[in-house]
């Protein structure tokens, strides 16, 4: 049985892009981005269908420069009207642009190599904004998680993923642990980062397809997410703080396991 | 000559301990501190001098409970009077104190060992926050950089650093390329990240004393501090995304010369 997805993305392999369950959706589901990154990677993303776009003038000489071929008929603004739109610490850069979400991989459809992250609650959307952008500088498969982000949540998200968002496939689940034990049917070894595991992550074998599993801040796994997993491990500190914004320990985490697995 | 500071904190070396510059102090310098973990550390720590403290009953209870000693009288207040206090989207957990500014070491007070971090121009407190909790996981010896928060950023930079503002000395000066010059006097090799740099930052010598120099998000060094540095070396990332959230590039740089130099 498939997983109820809430943003749905495809998969990278070409094979599954035939699925379209964007006959299903909402109007609430469009998403809004902005920034630069975001918009441009969404306008020059197949498989991102762009809606509307509201750009300065600015903006759109810009896009014409950098010769990024926009397929819908820009809608011309002041960047006060744009700013307008936008939350006050939103950053719009000349651009906004309303989209359908991206379809999803289910847990079945992920190739079984790589590296996939799995977020256990993880909702803080600058935190997973700068998860998605370090999972695309590591080229992770993709990342599995039961967020479900709101659409304003969305738009900061995908500003902090700097283009990213286009790039991870985001697998949306209903349940962590029947996740997991999708991902170790696959042949996934998956390891549960806690700060209390006696192993360090950089001494234990990382063999691929792996899935590494990383909890909220402070609250760390859910204790089903952690038995759950095959193993445990620990990032290695020296000083005198033990945890990690979650963002800077899924960096480390995905450094040591890129290293490991040779990905 | 000194630098000049703005905010100010002691050295560890207990000898520079006598050097009290509070007198000199405005009472504008002071900083509102908020949530849990930034609170308790700054109680908990001797060279911090608290002025006043604001609790829930809550709090109050979870200070005794967990044997945290309060020196100042509290002001016992309802959660909603403490948000009050503070912007919508600060948590205070039930804690607020305002406090003077830690003193600040020089550059030459600073020991010739272990591993410094740079920042050039890195201002989100989001992003400094969770660079210096990263910093204090590494155990790093200070940071040095050239922003001067407001009180009300570095509330945010506090929270953001969950307690490691009391534990890393940070370095404000006013010209960056003096200061480089002034680590590389002391002994310090200066390293600079730099995403178009030809060496992988793991596959060069790092040696300590270390400095390791940062740059703003999509700014990246400025060119003179790029100049002043011995070294440049870039992270190989294996992904279609090149360059990270600065605190995810500060967590993989430190755990990389972490490792290189034995810190």
């Amino acid at each position: 049985m498939r997983e109820q997805k809430w943003q749905s993305r495809p998969p990278r392999r070409p094979a599954s892009r035939d699925r379209d369950r964007s006959a299903r959706r909402e109007p609430s589901d469009q998403v809004v981005l902005y920034g630069w990154h975001t918009v441009t990677a969404a306008l020059t993303n197949p498989n991102r269908r762009t809606r509307r776009l509201l750009a300065t003038e600015n903006a759109l000489r810009r896009l014409a420069d950098e010769g990024i071929n926009v397929s819908i008929s820009p809608e011309v603004m002041r960047p006060d009207a744009l700013a307008a739109r936008l939350t006050p610490d939103a950053v719009h850069q000349g651009l906004i642009a309303e989209a359908d979400p991206l379809p999803s991989p289910a847990i079945e459809d992920l190739p079984a190599t790589g590296i996939v992250l799995v977020l256990d609650q993880i909702t803080d959307p600058h935190n997973v904004g700068a998860i998605l952008r370090t999972a695309a500088a590591f080229a992770v498969a993709a990342i599995v998680t039961t967020a479900r982000h709101s659409p304003e949540a969305t738009g900061v998200l995908a500003k902090s993923a700097s283009g990213a968002l286009e790039l991870v496939p985001i697998v949306i689940v209903q349940n962590l642990a029947r996740a997991l034990a999708g991902l170790k049917a696959r042949g996934f070894l998956t390891v549960g980062l806690d700060s209390e595991a006696p192993d360090d992550l950089a001494a234990i074998a990382l063999p691929e397809p792996l899935a590494l599993v990383l909890g909220a801040e402070g609250k760390g796994l859910r204790q089903l997410t952690g038995a759950t997993c095959d193993r445990l491990a620990r990032l290695a500190l020296p000083g005198a703080i033990k945890s990690l914004n979650v963002s800077n320990a899924a960096a480390l985490a995905l450094y040591i396991a890129s290293r490991a697995t040779g990905v």
